[in-house]
């Protein structure tokens, strides 16, 4: 397949802009049950088109085979994966229409109703690389949500993505909805990518996806608001009143589970009475998987393989078989230590203790706190968001895996009956 | 009382800001009981001191005695609004506490249970002018829901700032709740705001309030997240279907009972079938009203009093008593409209039509959209939110007037039993 690349990235842009607008108008007064049918529809053309998809992504691979390891790992399609994105898009379905929920309508003393209604943002804009079944997921929560999508996947994945939006197209024409509510940037031009981040007039919200360099040099550059992590820096907080088995439980999966992804725990921060039990059981644990290990003193004189910790330590999100180790006195000092070192993405604190629990949920200012949890559940799907957008760890508008909800907003509905203010 | 002025204001701002953090989090575990004594003592001061506030407020007036009339109109007290800044406190303190609530906790099929808790977003930036109310306001405001605030008021209301700042204060102490938890800008150095844009580590969100060119300035000068509105071009639409009682009482209400106001209507659209019989009753009351009509072809026909409107008329925010009219075919022409110079603040049709009605609520893009009531009622008191920080036309975080919920996020809470992810 020949990729067009318009002359004229400016004016290719603008176009593409305008009409996602557009689509955005019809899309956000759209019924719910013809945004469903789309969705099944689409579920059902992607399965139909596995053979397609496959040899698509084929290609992507043919033409990525210098990459590395993990990101040809990410780039790959197979029947199972194919499956997974039309599996995802029946649960977006299946989840109730965000838009147009009217909440809170009350009767005021004046005499007036209000309350507020759910609606959609308008135009977002995904800036990805790499996996495709994003180009499924975000049309789909875009799609329910009554928005329109400009979606700017990886050079790397053009072929797969391509394929995929040709199936979500296939869906939306039977549908009668908009074909401009899903447009894939066709270009690999980079200067796209600053097209789209300056067009405040046709995107509402930008969603990064990448490295923490793409994120922060597009957070620099955008006027249009950014929706965001930049680092997944995960602790898991073993206290001395945790149950030890779920402890080593926890502890473990939360960091060898997957290495590569923003949720796993990077530190892990153990009570001073319960370290020599805990340690010496985690220890060796981590020791058999491969995952070096580097400690704060006290840790290096428990398991003498561990490597002291620097301090750039505490800040580092490994995103490798790699964790830093801390003993602390106390709960005050885990909480102290995350709110230093932390990125305020997920910490989980293992303890039977109430107090304790309640304390860690209400002081760690993270975008998601666990009690007794492994971090890798940090995750739309894991939530119930049916899938993700992206993961923000900003504090304004969505924190957290952003589903359905950080795709809209609420405005006020105001119904009277000629009330004038007095 | 002489102002301090600071010789490096960079020192002294960094220092509020550190300040403001670390009160921030001993006020987001402050307990509710606690954050209301303090509201009420601060209530109760405030009432003790009236004398002193009146005195400060002498002290501002008469050093601005050559500031317009409507700016003086403003910044002066009296002991009517000392007595409604009292009671906007007890307001607030009656309103439930939103932080800390925990809604939607269930079960995943994974096991682990999640939900959302609403929390403090932390430091709050206010940059306002000439009103003294607006210091007591987002002092409880920011209080109640658990945040610190920096308030950097005009130079002209310094004194009567101070003279509030230093009942809430006494609040404040009463109850050992940190006095950095509100703190006022005492340099009335303009580099001082430039320093609070800039101070995204101590900072979460600012809020500007004031004119537009004011306004611009600062979100386009930010580095912190600016949560505003520019332009208050709001609507009345008299729809066809309209009872003319209604239309007559509301029309005139949005544009004469206050001029000044964001939330006046500036434009009036009229359903050509009823332009006749409304801008016929209409028309005498703004003419004797003193409020100066510019109106499109039909209206001036049905008006000789009317000037041409010019284009440029329908984007006039003209916060005076000058009124654009205009005759629309139908509600879509009248939709088409708003969404073309509208400015997404506040919109209102009026009519006895069910269907038009709904299709108005939910195709109209604006913070606030009504039914049959005066657009005058879009304010954080009328719609039962205690106060206002200030009003959002952004779609992110938080639309229409920002009270408690605005001044919160809502982070994910999950609670598992040791559960690991597969």
């Amino acid at each position: 397949m020949a990729v067009p690349q318009p002359l004229n990235i400016h004016a290719y842009m603008q176009d593409v802009g305008r009409r996602a607008r557009a689509a955005s108008w019809t899309m956000a007064r759209a019924a719910t049950a013809l945004k469903n049918a789309a969705l099944t529809g689409i579920a059902e053309t992607i399965e139909r088109n596995q053979q397609a998809l496959l040899e698509a992504n084929e290609r992507d691979l043919a033409a990525g085979a210098g990459l590395d390891a993990a990101l040809l790992d990410r780039l790959g399609l197979n029947p199972a994966r194919v499956r997974a994105m039309a599996d995802g898009l029946r649960e977006i379905a299946a989840l109730p229409d965000p838009a147009g929920e009217i909440t809170g309508l009350h009767y005021r003393p004046s005499g007036i109703q209000v309350g507020r209604m759910r609606v959609p943002l308008g135009v977002i804009g995904i800036i990805y690389e790499s996996r495709p079944n994003v180009t499924a997921d975000v049309a789909g929560l875009t799609l329910k949500s009554g928005n329109a999508v400009i979606l700017r996947g990886g050079s790397e994945a053009l072929h797969s993505n391509q394929a995929i939006a040709s199936c979500v197209h296939e869906g939306l024409a039977v549908t009668g909805l908009p074909r401009d509510a899903v447009q894939l940037v066709e270009t690999t031009d980079r200067a796209a990518v600053g097209e789209l981040l300056r067009m405040q007039d046709f995107v509402d919200m930008i969603v990064p996806r990448g490295g923490k360099g793409l994120v922060a040099r597009i957070s620099e550059e955008a006027r249009v608001p950014v929706i965001k992590h930049l680092d997944g820096v995960c602790h898991v907080y073993i206290d001395d009143r945790a149950d030890l088995d779920k402890a080593v439980a926890v502890a473990f999966n939360a960091k060898t589970q997957r290495y590569g992804t923003c949720n796993t725990m990077e530190t892990l921060l153990v009570a001073e009475a319960v370290a020599p039990a805990a340690l010496g059981r985690l220890g060796p644990m981590y020791r058999e998987k491969g995952v070096e290990l580097r400690g704060c003193r006290i840790t290096c004189r428990l398991l003498p393989y561990a490597v002291p910790a620097a301090e750039d330590d505490w800040y580092a999100e490994y995103l490798a078989p790699i964790l830093a180790v801390r003993v602390v006195r106390d709960l005050d000092q885990a909480i102290d230590h995350i709110r230093c070192y932390g990125s305020q993405h997920t910490d989980a604190i293992v303890t039977e203790d109430l107090t304790r629990a309640r304390r860690f949920l209400t002081e760690v200012d993270s975008s998601s706190v666990m009690v007794n949890t492994s971090t890798r559940f940090a995750d739309g799907c894991e939530y119930g968001l049916g899938a993700e957008v992206g993961i923000s760890t900003d504090k304004l508008h969505a924190r957290g895996p952003v589903g359905l909800e950080g795709l809209t907003s609420q405005k006020f509905v105001v119904i009277g009956d000629g009330h004038v203010r007095k």
